[in-house]
């Protein structure tokens, strides 16, 4: 995507419980092997938005297709994190309008354990991966006080 | 949209609160103006899918803009009663693909109040306009004890 990589194919964070997760999803959304013999670090680098990138890009523009798919996969590899964290079955609501507008839910039961609103879908990403690391810890610490502060709605 | 109306104009539901909330988001929805000098009757009436109607529909096909617009307007018609009945903010969450399969979700602070799985979204509609009532009833009362029962999590 990117003509230069900013992710190290030897990074450790690439190791990580959700790193790994985030890949498996990558992988899952390309239905037509186009990236099969992509490194891991090649397929996560696009979800890095450094402030060069960042730079490149127009401030307004419709998302493309890659880079929603990299969204939903990065959100249903926390939603798939987070049912392993607290033991009961985790849905992701991710929409997303064509102008890049949009809301993502993750759900436990009945209570709603992250709730973000998306703008400018396009320049989704994170400054580098330990920044990815970071805020995807700190979801998922949120979402399992969220399930230990209401353990029964997280259970209907 | 359909020949025949079997909505009458006269029919004393088209007075009960709900039917009312959700004529005034079946008319907030047509930015041309295109419905206006249409009754409140004629507006509903395709929000019914009798059983005659269904059969003249195919089993599978895309849901029309006006159909997918519709669905929107019953679903927030059906969150602003909630947000009356209980008094906090809440939002509906409606999301279908093209082909007229989706979720609708709606929130009330942390507390989901109704989740419901759309399919075949080309046939959304209610038996009859007292059925349409009934069920939106059902609903708002199934939310409202959702409520009662969490208050701290619809709250926050």
């Amino acid at each position: 995507m990117y003509d230069d990589m900013v992710i190290d194919d030897i990074d450790p964070i690439l190791g990580s419980e959700f790193v790994i997760e985030l890949v498996r999803h990558l992988r899952a959304l390309d239905s037509y092997g186009a990236y099969e013999k992509w490194s891991n670090a090649r397929l996560v680098d696009p979800l890095i938005m450094t402030r060069e990138r960042k730079q490149e890009m127009p401030i307004t523009a419709d998302p493309d297709d890659v880079t929603l798919s990299n969204i939903r996969a990065y959100y249903s590899a926390l939603a798939i994190l987070i049912e392993k964290q607290c033991g009961h079955m985790c849905s992701p609501f991710i929409s997303i309008s064509h102008e890049g507008f949009g809301r993502v839910l993750i759900t436990v039961g009945k209570l709603v354990v992250m709730d973000k609103v998306l703008r400018d879908a396009h320049l989704f990403g994170f400054p580098s991966l330990e920044k990815l690391k970071l805020e995807s810890d700190r979801i998922l610490t949120q979402a399992q006080a969220m399930v230990s502060c209401y353990p029964t709605v997280a259970a209907i």
